[in-house]
Order: C-alpha cells, then structure tokens, then sequence
C-alpha cells in the first residue's frame, strides 16, 4: 500500500480540523468595540490551536515524506493521531470561552498530551517498519523535542489547576520550541 | 475512467463527515467536572463512529486499490455509500444525546445496516466489472466479516427495544471485527 | 496551467458542498417516532440536492477529463459553477423546513437554474478553448439533457405558486434525467 | 521537499473557507418575500468574500506554480496566510449581518489587509528562495496590483467611519481588478 491516500485523507482531515475551529468564533453581537472585547481570548486559542495543527501537518508531512510504504497497523495509528487531533476544536472552544478557568485549561493539555502520544506511538510504528538503520530513524536521532513536549504538558496539566496562566505559557512554550520545522528529516535528506 | 479523482472525491467526503462530527460535541457549559458528565456519552458515541469511518475508509482505500477503472455503475454506487455514511453524524449525535433510548439506538443500526449494504453492492459492482478470476475476487474470499456483520445489526436493531445497551454492545463488537484491516487483499497483492 | 489542481480544488467544495448539508438535519427533539416525522421533508430534500451535486461531480469529472489544459476564463467560469453550488445547501434547508411552501420551492429551483446556466457558461467556455473538432464537442452531441433541464426549472419555478409538489415533481424528474451518467463522453473516448 | 502536499493542504483549507461562509447564512424564518430581504446584504458579504477567496485561491496557483521546492520557511509563510484567511467567514458574516455599520466594515478591511500583507510575505520567501533571476520574479514584474491594492485598504478602513459604503465601493474595487487572473505569470511561461 502506498501512502498517497493516507496523506490525502490526512490532509483533508487536518484541513477540516484548522478550518472548523473559526466556527466557533461567535459573530459579535452589536458593532461596538464592546462587542469585540470577549472576542480575544478566543482567538488566542484559535491562534495557538491553528500553531499546533499547522505544527502536526508540518511534522505529519516530513515524517511520510520519508516513509515510502505503509502498513495496516500505521494506517491505525495515524487514525488515532487524527482522532485526538480531531478534539483540538471542542478544548480550543471551551478553554477560549473560559480563559483563565481552572479546569478548561487543564483538558486542553490532556487533549495536547494524548495528541503527542498518538504522534509518538505512529512514529514507533513507521520506525519499525522502515528498520533501525533507515532515513527516518537517523533524521529524527534523539528526538529531544518529542521528549521534552510530554514533561511540558504533564506540568502544565496540574498546574492549571494553581495558576491557568503558567500552563497556558507552558502551552505556548511547547508551540514556539516546534515552530521551527523539523530540519533534522530535511538535513539528513539533503546529505543523501 | 480512472479512479484517482473518485477516491479523492470520496476522501474528501469521508474526511469530512469524520471531521464535522465533532460539531455536534456541544461546549460544556460551565467550567467544573459535572459540566463534563454529559459529554460522556457523546465522546462514547463520537468514537464508535469514528471508529466506523475509519474502518469504512480503510476498506475502501483496499477496494479501490484493487479497482484500477471505474464504470458509471461503480461511481453511482459509490455515491449511494457516502449518501448512507453522510447519515452517521445525524444518527451518532441522536444516539449520543439519548443514550439508552430505543428508538435512537436502533436507528443507528439501521444507518448502519444501510451503509453495509451500500458497501456490498459497490462491492459487487465493482466485483462484475472486474470479473471471477481478478486479483479482487481472490482478494475477497468468502468474505466472512462481510456477511456476519448485517447479521449482527439485524440483530441490535429490535434488540434496541429490549435492552439498548446489548445493541450498543454488537455495534463495538462488529467495529472491533473489522479494526483489524482487511489483509485479504494485502495478503493476495504481495503474493502476486 | 493543467486542470489537476482546479479539480482538486473543485472537489474539495464540492465534497464540503455535499456534506455541510448534513448540519442542517438537526439532531430531533424526543427519542420517539414522533419527534422523527418532521425529520422526513428535511431528508427527501437532502437526499434531491444530494443526488444533484452528485449528478454535477459525475458530469464536471466528465467535462474536465477532455480539457486537458484550462484558461483564466475557464478558471472564473468554474468558480461561477461553485458559487451557485454553494447555494444548495441554504436553498434545500429552506425548502426543507417548508416543504409544501410556495417561495422556498421556487427559490430551491432558481439556484437549480442559475447553476445549470453556470455549468452551461463553463461548457461553452472550455468548448471555445478545445476547438469546434475537439473531442469534447464530439462527445456532447447535440446536448439534448443541457437543453432539456432549463426548461424543466423554467416550467417549474412559476408552478410552485400554482401547486408545489409539481414543481418538487419536476425537480425530481431532470435529477432522474441526469442520474444515467453522461456516457455520450465515455462513448466518444472509448471508440477513439 | 515538494509543494504537492502544501498544495492540497491549502487547497482543502481554501475550499472549506470559502464553503463554510455558506453556513454563517441563517435558514430564513418564514415563507415569504420579507423573510428575504435580511439575506440580502448577507448574501452580498458572501459574494464578496467569495470573490477574494477565488482570487486567493487562482494566485496562490500561479504562485506555487513557478515555485518548484518549498522551504520550511515557505510553508510557515503559507500558513500565516491561511490563518488570516480563516478569519474571513467570521469578518464576512459580523459585516454582512451590520451592513452599514461602521466598525464591522472597517474590521472586514483590518483583514483584507492583513491576507494581504501575508501573501506579499510569502511571496517574499518564495522569491527570496528562487532568486532574482527566476521565472517568477520575472513574471511579477512590478507587481503594481500587490502595491496598490493594500493602498485601497489602507484608505478603505478609517473612511468606514465617514461612511461605510465608500469602503464597501473600494472593497469590491480591490476585488475588480484582481478578478482579472495573474496573466503575468502565464505570459512569462508561455514564452519560455
């Protein structure tokens, strides 16, 4: 099986996903800057959840860019990447319309932890098929960001619980430390 | 005819109604666990349904494989599939919001019964068009998992008047059949 | 330019097209029969406009298929299509929610006409591209359907004033028209 | 890396923005001829919208399509656009809902110009990646359209506070003269 489809469809899923998320963005009611003001925390978590899908297609994309074959357990696995990123709405909307709330702050976090550890467990699934020796396996060496990324959320998750702005700048952290797409794939590609 | 821009028509349907789904996930109100108990249910059903779709896309993604020209037949046939799949968000958010009712229950098995019969005739459509001896009709077998799912719905459906959670039950349990990925026809492909 | 990326494009709106249809089947109040009756008009309507769209993807896949490369003219002509598609779903939810009323049905049959003219526009604006010896003009012959349709929603959007379920009849009657897809292409393609 | 996958990605993205906006138009309430006039200026805005959607959409085509390989900041650029596209249906909708309302009109332009300087941006980094002597720098020439249009804008925004349908004026101007398809570029590849 080749992975064009399963890129397709992934890509369509995580188009859908970047794009429903502005429906939740209520119309303003009235036409006064008033009207503007319970806007803005929801488009901050518009933006950071649209940081983080963007991130995820970039990641997506370099990871079967260099996976040329794909078997019945990766096509599962990347389902169920798709499946928690397909959640980002519902947590972008109830911790934006509740900024600073307690609870709200902390699922987003487990939504982002069980989105990251669908994305590691579908990288274990391609790295096992591709071998120890292959391009991937090299071009993603430590994988010091896919580490790091899990202590930041597992922090946050608690601690929105003492002060929601700390994970919320946890939150950002994480998205700033991937924004920078990963080169290590592009690098390695470019020796070879 | 070839089948590149029916299966990518069909992955964009597809990823869509996986995708708008997550729509009918109403933002809690209020911030604290109980705003949270509702949700349950519909996360429930949200990812049984998912789970379906998944399934159907993955199905599809092998038949097609195997299907290297359409007939207008065959795209009527398709379209007839995605009519009935486009009825999975509407009777997923009924079932999810009533859950333990009847009726609800036993129409998410009708949509169900539908879809799988919609499968077979593209199925066969497909089959004719092929002919006895391709690759897809050795691929095939006997198709057991095809022919014991309608059994299992007809099954759920007036079982949805008795004890809703049964029909619940044998809806997971056809999904978990089917979780594992036809390798039928990978198993004929690689062998060719 | 080549046509790939406007068919894709073309088949992204179109799959959403399709499918957005779906939201507005809202979810029945109730978990008895009755709370599902009014649900029945909504989905005869969805059911038409989903055999129209499909009818539109089946013939655009046709029409396309023998243009090979398209203009900025053809470019815009296959926006105009899409912009009047895009109505369906606000045009179906009206009359749907009305079966039996005068205007919507009226309405439902405008946006039929004014996307047949569009499809009509985009025909002659690849024809006129292709050349009157291509295959393209071959293949549709005399257009006796293209024709034909026009005049069906003519005779229809001023008789739902007089009885709507005539003009519902003759709405149904161009679908079925249509439904047998456009072999006179395949024909032509076939035989060089 | 190829631009095939960012192409579709933000294909399927363009697609559901410019669909979605469909949604923001409420069903009408009642079967007469009043219960249309409120869809008027709403369908007008998605007119609109549609229109600069359409033209993003052709120009993004051309774009790419002298661009051969992406970097990864090309796709960072590239989705930057997307995300202040995204913001169209909800600009769409507070302005077509307040037609004639002044702060709504000058938002609709805050981002108009805003997609507009993130398609000059990433314009940059195309080039900047291609080089002064490529195929695209050639072809965009003085790019007087991308010059002028954010003037239009610019002037667009604080008049809406005079009076809102001398913004509305330039908006559809803007819209214009970029509803003619970049020939630039197409002229360039002809001649090569």
């Amino acid at each position: 099986m080749t992975n064009n489809r399963l890129e397709a469809f992934s890509d369509g899923v995580l188009a859908i996903i970047i794009t429903i998320m502005v429906l939740e963005l209520k119309v303003p009611h009235g036409t006064d800057v008033h009207a503007l003001v319970p806007l803005v925390p929801v488009l901050v978590s518009y933006l950071l959840s649209f940081l983080y899908v963007g991130i995820y297609w970039s990641n997506h994309h370099h990871l079967f860019h260099s996976a040329r074959r794909v078997s019945g357990g990766i096509l599962w696995a990347n389902l169920h990447l798709l499946f928690w990123l397909s959640l980002f709405p519902l947590a972008t909307a109830w911790a934006g319309e509740n900024h600073g709330a307690a609870l709200p702050t902390a699922m987003y976090g487990v939504v982002l932890l069980l989105a990251a550890a669908a994305y590691y467990i579908l990288q274990c699934a391609i790295l096992a098929h591709e071998g120890p020796d292959s391009l991937l396996a090299k071009a993603l060496g430590r994988d010091w960001k896919g580490k790091l990324s899990p202590l930041f959320y597992l922090t946050a998750i608690p601690m929105a619980f003492v002060n929601p702005w700390i994970s919320d700048g946890l939150y950002a952290a994480v998205a700033l430390l991937w924004l920078v797409p990963d080169r290590r794939i592009e690098r390695v590609l470019e020796r070879e």
